[in-house]
């Protein structure tokens, strides 16, 4: 195998999976309803869980509950910390800390996201939030 | 290709990683540190996040959370629920909701949980729980 074959088997960068993740996190802050169903993936078995809730499956069920989370957020500013990544063979997730910032206060959240890459680009085809505590 | 080659792509059932999960919640309700280790892949790219707190990241820092959680956890009765399991090639994943019974109540969490083959098993590399909220 040369080196051009090898190197055919994991094509994309490390940045096209952290832009695609940038793109989350502005599609939350916007409450873009459109922008998250382009980076979403059309499986039958994506799954998203929302903070405090259960996950719900497939695409119709995933986009439905991002209809009603993005109408009813409350939050002026989305800021993603603590970011990390971890690539295999057409997959990579990344675990952030979801800052929400609102008028009234602030939460965090704690998110996996799993990307599988389509043969185009990156698609979101998990998205499992949990609830942070304050305090020590 | 024959079909004998085609199959070895693939060998491992659904059952094993099931398996592999039910284990897992064995260990979490008998308090199994043990078992837990065992059940955990070894690289520096492990995560767990456990109910309420961001997620912990390498093999040391995972079973050392492990270790503080089995101590300290008080339930009887650990139940998975509402289980699904979607397969990748080496990579698989469940959802679970993780009901927690203590002689004082009960909680659930929803839980990711992500399986690598190692070539020999399945291997806990992520488990990502979220508290979920009673009531509508």
């Amino acid at each position: 195998m040369s080196d051009d074959e090898t190197r055919a088997t994991s094509p994309i960068s490390d940045d096209a999976v952290l832009a695609a993740n940038r793109l989350f996190y502005e599609a939350l802050e916007a409450a873009d309803l459109d922008l998250m169903g382009w980076l979403w993936g059309h499986g039958g078995d994506l799954s998203c869980a929302h903070p405090g809730h259960p996950p719900v499956w497939g695409r119709k069920e995933v986009m439905g509950s991002w209809r009603s989370v993005l109408a009813h957020g409350g939050w002026t500013h989305v800021i993603a910390t603590d970011i990390t990544l971890v690539r295999r063979e057409g997959l990579a997730w990344v675990t952030a800390n979801e800052n929400l910032l609102a008028e009234d206060g602030a939460g965090v959240a704690s998110a996996l996201n799993l990307f599988e890459h389509d043969g185009e680009r990156w698609r979101l085809i998990v998205h499992h939030a949990a609830p942070v505590y304050a305090g020590p």
